[in-house]
């Protein structure tokens, strides 16, 4: 049996390449996302679809990892917070790789624009051009357990994470990069927001597990910028931000 | 776009029939599940994906409402929580009649059976005979929001729920269904157990909204027999049960 589904729209977000991305959604607050709609409904359609939405703080995403796809699942992977050294079932993790490549987000709703129609959210940890399949609204009642709660093999993996500064002068050169984000149909920040953005993305390590707080130079996409990074004693340096 | 997608595998549970089916996960704690997997992969592979999850206790179920599929999905809908009177947006609803018909449960992890395998779950608020898109665990850090959380408009709507009550004998009748039941292939219950499915499901006044709460005779079927129930001055009487 196969079954066929249509996105109902495409996430933009700040993550254009998949190095930098929070493993887990809430991770970084300033993560953000704007749902925009599929063509295949007119936009009115769409508009009521979201009649009482925005009474709600938080949202579930269910997605697709379509750049997951080509690569094909695995029944068993190597969760990047157990260093890559151990392998897990795919059920017990939330890799990209597995059966149907489904992703499944809780963020935070900020703006229900009914004019375009549109849905910003944040906390994402999402590709940007990622095709959306559902939304649907936190329920704390439903979603949240009754009783204990046992967190498997997560609960001796803590999440990897470094100390971060900024050359000086490096965190305005940012500035530039905003409008043509935003004009690629990317989030909107100020600078200020941008910033925080850059260092919370830096601030998880998000490189491979064998290269994970060694010292080295890297670097990650933001938005439509490159952050260059150099890690050295334990602390990730900012030097320049590049096109 | 359309893309395509494959079950994992099918959920038997103890609802055959959509009247009686909880509207929320979680609101019958004996509710089951099983999770039988799919043909499409030899049982080894099934094995190697459950590799790790017995530690978790909650896992995601997303599952297909194929039975809803036929109907089609509509922009606006009337949540029975509202009594049906008052018209919210798809996307602040959990209405089965969505687009892509994806629904989404958090359920307690009962037993992982590596042998068969399976997967037994509780709290479902699934149609017995379900097809099951993925499986993966609760994370507390990343599936509870921090900070302030809006309901928007369940804050206002409170489930319906009544008193229940057993004519003398008619919860020992329950017994002879039981074999029949597993036999069916639907999940596994003690006398005991099922009494208190039944009294759970009859509880939630599951009628729709224009008959909930009033006199009169209906039933609904759990596992493999009908519960014929009279309400009566507030009280909803078990009068018989039936094949």
């Amino acid at each position: 049996m196969s079954l066929a589904f249509e996105p109902i729209g495409t996430l933009r977000t700040c993550f254009p390449e998949k190095l930098g991305i929070p493993r887990q959604p809430g991770l970084v607050p300033l993560a953000r996302g704007i749902l925009r709609f599929s063509p295949s409904q007119p936009p009115a359609v769409w508009r009521d679809c979201l009649m009482g939405m925005s009474g709600f703080s938080h949202v579930w995403i269910t997605f697709v990892f379509d750049r997951a796809q080509e690569q094909g699942w695995k029944p068993r992977v190597r969760p990047p917070r157990l260093d890559g050294k151990e392998k897990m079932g795919v059920f017990a993790t939330r890799s990209p790789h597995r059966p149907n490549f489904l992703g499944l987000s809780l963020c935070r709703l900020e703006f229900v624009d009914l004019e375009e129609p549109s849905v910003t959210v944040s906390g994402v940890d999402i590709l940007d051009g990622t095709p959306v399949m559902d939304l649907r609204p936190f329920h704390p009642e439903n979603d949240v357990p009754v009783g204990e709660v046992s967190r498997g093999w997560i609960a001796r993996a803590a999440e990897p994470g470094t100390q971060v500064a900024w050359d000086e002068g490096v965190e305005q050169e940012i500035e530039p990069f905003l409008p043509v984000a935003t004009q690629r149909g990317m989030p909107t920040y100020s600078l200020a927001q941008a910033q925080t953005l850059v260092e919370q993305v830096v601030g998880m390590d998000p490189r491979p597990a064998h290269l994970r707080g060694r010292d080295g130079d890297w670097y990650l996409r933001v938005l439509s910028f490159d952050v260059r990074v150099r890690m050295q004693d334990g602390v990730a340096r900012i030097h320049a931000i590049r096109p």
